[in-house]
């Protein structure tokens, strides 16, 4: 498999929450680092996901939002990674930035480049890397 | 807190709705403009999301499609915000287009060049910032 | 009406499948594709969504992933659709992809230039195009 999505997350299913219409499920990184990840019921079913599956999970770059100086503000998003910077790419009007969490996973954040200014996005500079639950794309083996 | 997302929407929660799994949240901006999202049960019960209370509506610029003439159509998409074009900017492939509500509020969508020439996009065209509810993040005070 | 977003599916409603929060709409398309959008409950009743009844099913071209050697992975995204890349248009961090099914539905794509790269992306290559259905918006005539 080969996707266009900058992030692809492999790791195990921690744990695995059933609703009555979806279904939000844990997953370690083996950099010791954790997602959410909330998919529907049926499709949970569908791949069988259960504690201990190996599964990958996808993020595009442009659904990651960066924040700095998040102390006084807490958020709905499920996934907030904290790291730094390693790398910014300006083009046009976007920006790619490359986000190293301790761990040692990366990850890839689209955003404006007015965005890379207002918050001095640099190497080295903490950030935050926001992921919401529901827009994390689940895949498991054949 | 300093975020990538070029849309911080600062105001106070009016309605909250629970349903089995997710909560919609109204939230009224200063402008008199207001919003719906929609986040997890559990996150609002984690924010304490309640109504008068203060937050800060988070989206994408990515997140936010536009519509013209959108006098014949009807969309699933709970937030259908008019108002006019204030600013374009051209990239290579995408645009950053600014789009002024009639209470002051302002919207930022990334979109791409072609649909800029296929809506006529230019400032003071007439045209609907359409987001999904799923699509706004929430943040409250920590 | 005209929208920013490049995909616009025009079709009709297949099957409706109400849970306690979301509805699930079948959507048949005249080339013989089939999409699935997930929308709330209550835009669904508002839209007065139902077998038969014609809609336009809107997506963002960010919203679209593209995959290729698909065969070893499953994923949870509910819309999985195999064709062909038709184009191929380079920015200067994002390109933009078309991607042809054997239908004739035409789905565009908006993914890095480094995806474009590592996954080989160019007319006549076999991909497919990944939609989740909740970034599907629904529109119907008013």
């Amino acid at each position: 498999m080969k996707v266009s999505a900058r992030n692809t997350f492999e790791g195990t299913v921690g744990s695995v929450i059933n609703g009555a219409v979806n279904t939000e499920v844990g997953i370690d990184l083996p950099s010791g680092d954790k997602l959410v990840a909330v998919v529907t019921l049926e499709s949970a079913r569908s791949l069988q996901i259960a504690p201990g599956k190996p599964v990958v999970a996808l993020v595009k770059a442009p659904w990651v939002m960066l924040m700095t100086d998040g102390k006084g503000i807490r958020l709905s998003a499920r996934n907030c990674l904290s790291g730094t910077v390693k790398t910014v790419k300006p083009g046009a009007v976007n920006a790619e930035v490359v986000v190293a969490l301790p761990g040692g996973t990366e990850v890839v954040a689209i955003v404006t480049n007015d965005a890379v200014a207002e918050l001095g996005l640099a190497p080295g500079v903490a950030t935050t890397a926001v992921i919401k639950a529901s827009n994390v794309i689940l895949g498991v083996p054949a």
